[in-house]
C-alpha cells in the first residue's frame, strides 16, 4: 500500500453492522477497508427462504463492491481475519498478511453453537449463511426424493419426518415453510408416498416458542404453526442427533433431516483482543462500544455483549446497524482525541414470519397477527432488502409463489453428492 | 412395484431428449419412469448465463416433478443408471435397485472430453451441469477477488487472464460473457486492479471460430468478439494445462482460470449396451433410433449417432427434442409389434450469440448479425424457456443487466474453498 497521511479505518465483516459501519465511515471520507470472508452482503433475515427454495441465492445477496462502488475510499477485500494484535494494531488473514490500522470495528458476528456437541453439525446444519442455505435446501428436496425411492417403510418415514431444532425466530421461519412444502408445493407430484403425509416437528427445549415475545403473541404463533401442520414440542431438549435421528430425555424420533436453529456462539476472533468475554464468547465492550485496553478497537452485532437501558441488547439486525453506525462515529472521534457517544439501542419492535398468512407483530402495545401482520412482515422486508432490482424481484417472486403455491428455487444443486451410493 | 398389466416405458436422463420422450409417452398415457440424476431439467442453452453471474441458477432450471405433474401416469426418480443389461430388460442404478422395463429410451447425453488427459479437469472445468456452472462463476468471480489482494504483478496478472478453450457456441458465448464482465460489470468496483486490464484469450485448435456457420458470419462473429475484447487466437492447440496456465506448442500463457469448452465425450453407459460406438463413445443407431440387437431400446440426443439425409445429425436441443419424440412413438410402436418410423432431423437454422448486441443467426439464406441477430437470439430463448415464470423473471433479469451493465448473482457461493489458505 502506499502511504496515506489520513487514518486507516479496518472493519472486518460486512453483515449489516459491518456494512452499516461501513457506510458510515465512506460518507465521512474516511481511508476504510472492509474484509469479508465472502463477497456478498447477505439479507440474513431471508435467507431461510433460500434454504426453503423460495428464493434463489443471489436474490437475498448484494456484491460488497456493488454497494460500495461509488465511495473511491473503501477497498473491499475477501478474506477471513484470523487475528487481532491489538498491541501492534495489526490483523492477521487467513492468506497469510497482515494490515495494519489506525481505527478498528469488528463485526464477524456469531456462527452455530451445539452447546459442546459439534459432532451434531454434520447430521444438523443450523442457517447462517449462503452455502448453509444450499445445504439445507439440498437436503431437504432431497430427503423427498429418497422417500419416494425407497420400498422400506420406516426408512420412507424417516425421510419424511423433519425436525427443526429451536422455536426462535429462524426454528418457526423454517418449520412453517417446511409445513408449506410438503402440504402445498410438492403436494400431487410424487406417485409412491404423499408429501403431506411428512412430519414437522418444532423441537423447543425451553416453555414457549418465540420466546422474545409477550404472551398472547406467543399462543397466537403457537395456534399459527399448529394451524400450518407443525407439530410443536416445548420442553424437549435434545440429548443426541446422529445421522438417523434425534434423541430426546425418554424418546427417539427418527429422522432424516434435523436443521438446527438452537443456538449461537460469537465468532472465536474476539477471544484474540484478550478482553473479557460473556459466557457465549461475545466480547464485553464499553457502553461506547470499545474494546477495554485495546486503543481504537471496536466491537459490534452479534459479536459484542453490551446493555441499554439496563437490559442486554439482542443479536438482531436493527440493533447491529445502530451499533455500525455509532461505532464509525466512535471510532473517527477516538482518532481525532473526541468524545465518544454511548450506544443507546432503539427498540422499534419485533416481528416474527411463520407462513403463509401467518407471522406476529409486536410494536409495544401495537400488536398484530395473522394476515395483517404477514403483509406487514412482507412490506418491512421488501422495503429494508438492499437494491432496488433484488427488491421487485423478490416481489414478483413472492406474488407467483403466493398465487401458484409453488416455490421458485426448487434445485438440488450438489447433485454429485445427492444421488445416495448404495 | 405392484403389478400392472400395461408395458413400462423407462426414460434414463431428462435433458431435452429426455424430457420430450417423457412428455409424448405422458400424452400416450403410456405407464411411464423418468430418471434422472439432478431434480430438474435444465435449459442448457442459458446455463452459460449462470456461469457468468448473469442468472441465477434456478431461472434457467425446471423440478421434472412439476413439469409432469399432471400426468399422473409418470413417475420421477432421483437417481443415476449404472448399466443397462439389454438381454435381462432391466437398468441397474447407482443406489443398488434394478429397474424392469419393457421400452427403454436412453437420454443421458454426453459429458467433458478432454481427449484423454483427464488431469487437466480440475484445471479447466466444462460447463455441463448446474454445478458446473456454479464452479465456474465462483471461479471467475474469485479471480478478480484474488487479484485484487496481492501484491505480485506476475500472479496479479494470472489472475486477470482468463482462456476458453474451444470456439464452438459454449467457448463463444462464455468469452463474450468474460469480456462484458470485465469492461463493464466490474469497472470502477476495484481499488487496486483496473477490471479492464483483464485479458480475456479464445483458443480455437482450428481454424475458425464457430467453424459449423458458414464463411460470412465467421467473420462477423470473430468482429463482434475482437470488439467485446476478446483475443481470438485460432490454430492455437493446447497441449498442457495446470493450476498456473496453459501450453501451446510454441508458448505458455500464465492464466488461473481456464474454462473448458473444447469437446464432449458420450456418457459411458451407452457402452453396456454392446452395440456398437463411433469414435465419440456414442452409441450407432439405426434409422429409427432402435439399438441393433438390443430388443425395445431407444437411443437419443447427444448419446445417439445418427445420419438424416446423409450428414450426420448434430448434438444440439432440437435434434434431441426430435428424436425423443420419435423414440417415444417407435417405442410404443414396437411393443404393439407395429412398424416404426426413420428419424428426418428438420434443421431450422443455427444461432450463436456472442455479447451486448452480438450474435448471427443462420436460417438457410436468411441471415442476421449484431443488433437484429441479438435480439432474435433473445427472443427464441425467452420463447423456449420452460415455464412462464422462468421466463418472465428471466426476462426483467435481462432487462436490468442490459439497463445497468449489472449482472444480478455474481455471488460466490462454496465460501469455505474461496478464501485463499496461505
Amino acid at each position: 500500500m502506499t502511504t496515506n497521511p489520513s487514518p486507516h479505518l479496518l472493519v472486518l465483516g460486512c453483515g449489516f453492522g459491518g456494512l452499516w459501519a461501513t457506510r458510515a465511515l465512506a460518507k465521512a471520507g474516511a481511508r476504510v477497508t472492509v474484509v469479508d470472508r465472502t463477497n456478498h452482503h447477505l439479507f440474513q433475515p431471508l435467507l431461510y427462504q433460500v434454504a426453503t427454495a423460495g428464493l434463489p441465492g443471489p436474490s437475498v445477496a448484494a456484491p460488497i463492491r456493488s454497494i460500495v462502488r461509488d465511495y473511491q475510499n473503501v477497498t473491499v477485500l475477501m478474506d477471513e481475519a484470523t487475528r487481532i494484535d491489538a498491541a501492534a494494531k495489526l490483523v492477521y488473514f487467513a492468506n497469510g498478511d497482515a494490515i495494519a490500522y489506525d481505527g478498528l470495528i469488528v463485526a464477524v458476528g456469531a456462527t452455530h453453537s451445539y452447546f459442546g456437541n459439534d459432532h451434531w453439525a454434520a447430521h444438523a446444519p443450523g442457517l447462517k449463511t449462503m452455502d448453509d442455505a444450499q445445504e439445507i435446501r439440498r437436503r431437504i428436496l432431497t430427503a423427498f426424493e429418497n422417500a419416494e425411492r425407497t420400498n422400506d417403510a420406516s426408512e420412507r418415514a424417516a425421510w419424511l419426518t423433519f425436525i427443526v431444532v429451536g422455536a426462535g425466530a429462524t426454528g418457526v421461519e423454517m418449520a412453517g415453510a417446511l409445513a408449506e412444502i410438503a402440504r402445498h408445493t410438492l403436494a400431487k407430484e410424487f406417485r409412491n408416498i404423499n408429501s403431506r403425509d411428512a412430519k414437522v416437528i418444532l423441537l423447543e427445549g425451553g416453555p414457549n416458542v418465540l420466546a422474545a415475545f409477550p404472551d398472547d403473541l406467543r399462543e397466537k404463533a403457537y395456534a399459527q404453526l399448529t394451524r400450518l401442520g407443525v407439530a410443536v414440542r416445548s420442553g424437549a431438549v435434545v440429548i443426541d442427533i446422529d445421522e438417523t435421528g434425534c434423541a430426546l430425555k425418554d424418546e427417539r424420533i427418527a429422522a432424516r433431516t434435523i436443521i438446527w436453529a438452537a443456538g449461537v456462539k460469537a465468532s472465536p476472533l474476539g477471544a484474540s483482543l484478550g478482553a473479557p468475554l460473556d459466557r457465549a464468547g461475545r466480547v464485553i465492550v464499553l457502553q461506547d462500544l470499545s474494546v477495554p485496553n485495546c486503543a481504537n478497537v471496536f466491537v459490534i452485532g452479534d459479536l459484542a455483549s453490551v446493555e441499554s437501558d439496563g437490559k442486554p441488547v439482542p443479536g438482531v439486525s436493527p440493533a447491529a446497524k445502530q451499533m455500525g453506525t455509532l461505532a464509525a462515529h466512535n471510532a473517527l472521534a477516538a482518532l481525532r482525541d473526541a468524545p465518544t457517544k454511548p450506544f443507546h439501542y432503539a427498540d422499534y419492535g419485533s416481528l416474527a414470519t411463520i407462513g403463509r398468512n401467518a407471522a406476529i407483530v409486536w410494536l409495544g402495545r401495537f400488536k398484530l397477527w395473522g394476515v395483517p401482520a404477514w403483509l406487514f412482515w412482507l412490506f418491512v422486508h421488501i422495503f429494508f432488502l438492499i437494491g432496488f432490482r433484488n427488491r421487485f424481484v423478490v416481489l414478483l417472486d413472492w406474488m407467483w409463489a403466493y398465487l401458484s403455491f409453488q416455490r421458485s428455487a426448487r434445485i438440488v444443486m450438489g447433485a454429485d453428492q445427492s444421488v445416495k451410493k448404495s
